[in-house]
């Protein structure tokens, strides 16, 4: 099997953060990204375009990279599909231990780099190099299949009141929220569930990342918690009620994983002996999927 | 078999309201606990209790149910356990259609009335003669047996933060809260929940109640909506961890049941045609369940 420079050990992973990472303190979630992506002499490349203020955003993870020890540090600016197209960037997420997605808005990004060359040079860096690929708000909106766009609620779940859009894929049939619990986005990612029971509801608070390891398990890192609403099972009346109104839902699973949650699929070498809740199981399953580079 | 003076035909309601109903316009879920209670020929008793404000909460109550039409409305100020065991005021509840409780602390109105005639008599005025017992805010948590006394948490569940009392049993198996979309209560009626398996969450929006006719069903009645919360099947570490941490919840079911919800336990009279998730049945079966006079 052919290797390129930069492959790593292990099985690619995805740090999903909730928006509001500490940068300037422990930054327990970002030394997390940077240990995944090989430690200080891993080669980090920062993604600002769901920003508008792509050279502030740099700034900042240029600065937090730089106090985590890491030499290897790029800006990757890119403001249009050309950008997103071009040799030169391209070999930049090529040659790359750990790709870092800035906040901004998640459809910005996706208007950029979604479909391009370089959005599938991240899905060779993740799923055949084995590299890591990190988001915080907008950027970890936008890793999933089906992508929350935009929309809000009021107190309560409403038929027709958010809207989803396509993400860049690194795992499906979920979809992400961010600033959970901070902007009381409960309401919200019913709504999103309540309407596509194919989805299972990812909620992330701010501070806070869910680590998935592909193939193996995951962890919740950092000081919220990841709230997880799965309609599989769900009954609801959403179709035949009017837009803005209020569904009714009955059996909605929901799991609480808060900082310290560890959850590892068992296999045949290390069977696992934590019982498991197979709704929890499934989720892992989802989570953990080795799709095929799309 | 001996009669009362104002037994009514119906199983005996009870109607649970979140705080905050209208008593100004339509008065839709004032309205309703009147007509269950007989319409406006019945004698309807306002309980202040809960309230250190006792005659200004009766002012409300008195305006609100004359505008209903109903004539025979009587304040039943308590203000200690002597009053609660006073033949005169127990007589008021024994001759009442309607008993309704006012908001206030739902441990100011147990420390009065738990365990006394008055109580006594109300189960007797629901269980045997079938009158209807209406509460709102603390007057409706205190409607339970095992009751949501105070506490509060941050945005998310914490081991150690609520506490509970003992409330009138109405109902058993659940805790109710209250004011419960507006206020952000999830996180505090999991943390119930997480400790307590054994109980329901019922959480209810104000302006909105949850009338539940023994025996039969429930209906959700207003302009929000009830949220259940089951961990009968939840896995959690509760027991493992320090005080005011987060617990891991995995698999609580939640069911959303916003205002025009009816559910109905099917009969063999009339077989239910609608299909029926097992959780909500037992939700059913725990609410309408006609407990013996305790």
């Amino acid at each position: 099997m052919k290797t390129t420079p930069h492959q790593t050990s292990s099985h690619g992973h995805l740090v999903i953060i909730g928006g509001g990472e500490d940068r300037k303190h422990d930054k327990a979630i970002l030394a997390r990204f940077v240990e995944l992506a090989g430690g200080p002499d891993a080669r980090i490349v920062v993604i600002t375009a769901a920003s508008t203020i792509a050279d502030d955003m740099w700034e900042i993870y240029d600065q937090a990279f730089g106090d985590l020890g890491v030499k290897q540090r790029f800006h990757l600016p890119l403001v249009s599909r050309q950008d997103a197209n071009d040799e030169a960037k391209v070999r930049m997420v090529a040659e790359a231990d750990g790709i870092f997605m800035t906040g901004g808005d998640q459809k910005r990004l996706l208007a950029i780099i979604g479909g391009t060359s370089l959005d599938a040079e991240m899905h060779t860096a993740l799923k055949v190099r084995g590299a890591c690929i990190g988001g915080t708000s907008a950027g970890a909106s936008a890793m999933s299949g089906h992508m929350l766009a935009q929309g809000k609620t009021d107190l309560l779940p409403q038929k027709g009141a958010v809207s989803l859009g396509a993400g860049l894929g690194f795992l499906h049939r979920v979809v992400i929220d961010q600033h959970f619990s901070e902007r009381q986005r409960l309401a919200r990612l019913l709504s999103v569930v309540a309407h596509n029971p194919y989805l299972q509801g990812i909620g992330i608070d701010e501070d806070t990342a869910l680590i998935i390891e592909r193939g193996r398990g995951i962890e919740v890192v950092g000081e919220g918690s990841v709230t997880v609403v799965d309609g599989r099972t769900m009954d609801t009346n959403i179709a035949d009620i009017r837009d803005h109104a209020t569904p009714e839902l009955i059996d909605v699973r929901l799991h609480l994983l808060p900082a310290g949650s560890r959850w590892y699929l068992p296999t045949d070498a290390e069977p696992g002996n934590r019982p498991m809740s197979p709704a929890l199981r499934e989720f892992l399953e989802t989570v953990t999927k080795r799709n095929p580079i799309s």
